[in-house]
């Protein structure tokens, strides 16, 4: 196998002048459950799938028993007459090279079927477990905060201030050496869950800058599901809190760099 | 040394048709312990050797004080007129690429002696020290699930749900892209130890899948042996889980993802 | 995108005969804080920016909301007739091989431009948070040492002992292969904070190398921010020292190699 | 940079015949310590420099302040008309590819002056500090065993049963493609400290194999510096265990694989 490995679903398929999302596996999953949401809902069609030895070395069980090697995907679906990618994944790869190589790789099939702009979708970590119904947005050229804001998509002064890690940042900084406008929208979430809650205000905001219809009862089902496992967290954190106190010391690493 | 050195031991050797067996070294030790047994038992022809750069960078000592470098082994032997391939080895790669380039090798040699179906053999976790006399199964096409249940195989929805990692998933999914059956057939075990007495499981079902007799008596000592220090162990677990419940508070990663 | 690569910014621009200052991030990011601060006063030129696989798979966040890629950029400015090039970034390389790979590259560019002398700027942890006004030297060729000794550079046999390590010291060790001087100068610093302190010494002893004026109020007013932020570390680590000595029981690491 | 490059310091010397002896920093750094004297009491002359993207990427300062790269290094003397090969080195390679990659590099090297035989010298882990004299041995081939008893090689069964790691290992294992004799020659040693007095003894054997003599009133001194360093760390042991005794648990590791 080559590093990457591409197979092909649909080769006939006519595209162009296309939106792409990008929702892979990141902070409180935020970004996979509105991409996996919105190729269940629209049945979105597989393009083609994409294998590479960066990814963890494992096969993922499916219901009927059957495996299935850890993938990215490209979808697609119209809507309004407007062609749709989208990519979701199981994980990202496991290393830094890995990371460029195949953001670059995904760039490569975005010029090919004509991506004018890509929305990439995470989650912003704020480390409080109680739900902000908010989504914050970096783009990789600064006339394109205007046309967010109208759709409620909120911009803080180098926020995150850690940087954007992954393939959603990534994408978003070479995707500037191709002229192709490209934003990041992340969801608030605890960074501790997955978050089904943080991803229907993504989801919100989303459907409102692509002017759709998105059915989000689903997503609210196992929002009420998560809520009860965060309702027991929250019990469990300030036990531990209470006990960090008592024993806790600082170490060097608390003491580390402060620019 | 290129990334892989491969050593041929018999090159007259003609091979057709024939089914492969993979046991490296994996939770329990399970399927190396059965590969290792047959390689035995049957005095199994060595077919060639495998050097990697993705191997530990050390060599083992044997009895005679000679070194021999880390390696996996094809052999071969025939039964009841059939061939069989088995691989086995020291180690799998301790790299994510060498993994990938590793069982992609694995299946070049596959197809070179015509192997037209593979069992990969393991063991699944249970994190229980009592033995259960089970085999789970996982295939890369549904219609092998029917013929193997036959033979005592027992099938989980989405079981191991943390996938399988490894030779052992690897080949399975690779082997996709050859149109090679595969099987992956797990000996139920606690995760801690090698064991034997999983292997004995798994043996017996494998014999009455490939139709032969095979010898056990060996790997039931084997199993006796080990069954004293499993009962050490239970207690040593048993002080140590008092200890914690009274020490422990929970961290940071047991709030992990939940999906 | 290749292993590196380089968008350049002016390609007219004549240099020749020059001397490039290296201040990427390090201990106490006191060879950054001079480098970035010389940037900024003598308002120096972008020559050109360098990608790299090695660096961390993310992008940075700017005031507004634009990302870019981790990079490092070459700058240069034009003093007393003089040209100075100046290496500034993000970060260095997050492995071995990229660390090798990216000095080497920049020995390249600074032959491209007729590098004559080349100054690694770093810091030397001392683990003390008091002050020390004084900065080590090291080179790639004894002869060097005298000159810089008149400018106030301290030397000091086989320090720093524990050798000089990322791009401070593998551009002084490559440069040789290239004959090149170089010389690495080191302000003394804790080790635990960024410290702009240890930058105003470090620039001190450049500013009379280099022969030229530099401004330093601006550094000054960080250094009394931090030592605020030292204050209230000296007295957080007097409290960990003494629980330390009430709880710690020497480890095997404590027992390590004493040559 | 390539991966790795040669500088060659005398094309002229005519080797042949020769037997190569590697020590390069490893347990009790036993085999740095015998080389590195070698090379002094012989005047050993330097016959090229390797450097590697494999070694740490740093510097190291010398007495007069300069810095070099970490290197390997093949020096050579004569004595009693035989040519003797000495490997030394600052570091081994920080990944297993470079690992083999440079052990192979050390035998293509070896092949050019014609290496009919080697040593790779070493240290034997005991975990105890008090000094046992005695040399273990392992070998690339059977019939090496019985002279090396003749000079007082001790040999187990499977021992070291972790195998000899690095390159002391690797040079043995891969020199079989070579049809090189190689034996691995290590000094028993605690473990926990560079060991002068274990050099002693692998001294004495070595030069009865090879019929030299060697003056090690050197190694003497700084074996008594460490004697007394080792007096303490017995107390601070005896310390330790006595805390951990009271304080200590078993962990899962502790409960890991039992073949």
């Amino acid at each position: 196998m080559q590093n990457t490995k591409i197979v092909r679903h649909n080769t006939e398929i006519e595209i162009q002048d296309s939106t792409l999302l990008v929702g892979l596996p990141g902070v409180g999953h935020v970004g996979k459950l509105v991409v996996d949401h919105l190729i269940e809902q629209f049945e979105a069609e597989k393009l083609l799938e994409i294998y590479s030895t960066s990814f963890p070395p494992q096969v993922l069980v499916d219901e009927n028993s059957t495996v299935r090697l850890i993938s990215n995907i490209f979808y697609t679906f119209q809507v309004n007459g407007k062609d749709i990618l989208l990519l979701a994944g199981d994980q990202q790869s496991t290393n830094s090279e890995g990371h460029y190589e195949l953001c670059d790789l995904y760039l490569d099939i975005a010029e090919e079927y004509g991506v004018s702009r890509i929305f990439t979708l995470g989650g912003f970590p704020t480390g409080q477990l109680d739900h902000v119904d908010e989504v914050l947005g970096a783009v990789n050229q600064e006339d394109l905060v205007e046309s967010l804001k109208e759709h409620g998509v909120t911009f803080k002064e180098k926020e995150p201030n850690g940087g954007i890690v992954g393939a959603s940042g990534l994408i978003l900084g070479l995707s500037k050496f191709r002229d192709i406008d490209a934003a990041c929208l992340m969801g608030y979430t605890s960074g501790y869950l997955v978050d089904p809650k943080s991803a229907q205000s993504l989801l919100a905001v989303l459907s409102s800058i692509l002017d759709i219809e998105v059915d989000i009862s689903e997503l609210e089902e196992r929002a009420k599901e998560m809520e009860k496992i965060v309702a027991n967290l929250v019990e469990a954190k300030q036990q531990q809190q209470q006990q960090q106190m008592l024993t806790e010391t600082p170490r060097d690493e608390d003491l580390g760099y402060i620019g």
